[in-house]
């Protein structure tokens, strides 16, 4: 059986079929939540708690549309009680507020594991993804989903962009390394950057069928948006 | 980067908040899909064929009454395209029709991996658990849950029952084998047998204190049991 320095738990939301990750480091107990949904911040801390985590930050990939980040609940919920230590984190390039802005390349470091930031563009302007390259994960937000990719169609969203963000920083990872998107719809929960490359039904297209792609996909507009995004923009407080 | 013998998938099921696993050997490509939904066959071969998997075993945990076993369809759509090498499985203990009923303690080989079938009853009579111990994996169907475990008022259901086989054949497992239930509610994915001693709100409880707590459960008649029941008793046939 393989013995790994992190934990790693992935969690999910009906309602906006959203995916949070928690990881955490085995020796220091050093932890990183990423996406969390304020409805299921009880859920998250509590799970926090039993496995014994001390959470360092709360990320977000993006400036979310759909459902407001649990940050700046997470963020009082654990000042109220005398944790005062986690800071939340977002890209500089989102231009929202937060404890700590990541640039590109920079990485976030919880004992002796790392995560670092990959600036991917194009379904918003800010979105970032998250690589571990110790233990081949890529957190791709809603960048890269398992056989999709994120709409394009607001919040400065651009299909050529993210087509350039994909195959130029997410496809050029190693193949077996593990895909964790911020979203699923049809109950996937993880791929493979070999198998995006492969089968991915919008990115293997070229770059000008999948601009005509994105462009006809006729999505309803988010019911969240605007109520979310100026929560989001600063990081749910 | 760890590198493993086994693909592994765990795929969801929104309308009944089940969990279908895929396991397959990296070397000969064999596979064997736990607990598949009817209504997600065509996602799961699809995912199948693209990983490049045969499947050798189809498993049903139990004879489950929320939902219909994809077992059937999957058989009739591989045999449709000539591949008529996958069986059915399902306990002895079960009293259901399948290809293969493994008796307790039997084991599913495929490639250089083998699945256990452990006894598990409780929740039905016929539940079982299979634990992979290669790679420290057991799922556990409906026996436990993250922080749960299976109702047991109906299909011979016995709380004492599950009480023992829970702490007898479950909880002796080493604690840092991760526990893949046949369901979860609250987007949880994986738990510890570690975790589940320690946590389980049910089961860390006296024999006593949990056999009261499952007559006081007050759930309602599952709306699919009359259909899926005798479905599932022939597996989906």
């Amino acid at each position: 059986m393989q013995k790994s320095s992190l934990i790693f738990r992935q969690l999910f939301d009906r309602a906006c079929c959203g995916y949070t990750y928690l990881l955490g480091d085995v020796s220091s107990k050093s932890a990183i939540l990423i996406d969390p949904v304020l409805e299921q911040v009880d859920r998250d801390l509590t799970l926090i708690h039993e496995l014994g985590l001390k959470l360092k930050y709360v990320v977000n990939t993006h400036v979310h549309a759909d459902h407001i980040t649990g940050s700046g609940s997470i963020k009082n919920k654990l000042t109220a009680i005398g944790e005062s230590g986690v800071k939340s984190v977002i890209s500089t390039s989102s231009g929202a507020k937060a404890d700590i802005k990541l640039d590109d390349k920079e990485e976030l470091i919880f004992g002796g594991n790392q995560l670092q930031a990959v600036y991917t563009p194009g379904h918003t302007d800010g979105c970032m993804s998250l690589v571990d390259h110790k233990n081949g994960l890529v957190f791709t937000g809603d960048t890269l989903f398992v056989r999709g990719c994120g709409r394009t169609d607001f919040q400065c969203g651009n299909s050529s962009l993210l087509y350039d963000s994909v195959h130029q920083r997410l496809f050029t990872l190693p193949l077996d390394y593990k895909v964790f998107p911020a979203h699923d719809y049809k109950g996937q929960t993880v791929t493979t950057i070999g198998e995006e490359k492969q089968f991915n039904p919008r990115l293997t297209k070229s770059r000008a069928e999948f601009i005509e792609i994105m462009s006809n996909l006729k999505l309803e507009y988010p019911k969240m948006m605007d109520i979310a995004v100026p929560k989001n923009m600063v990081c749910g407080f």
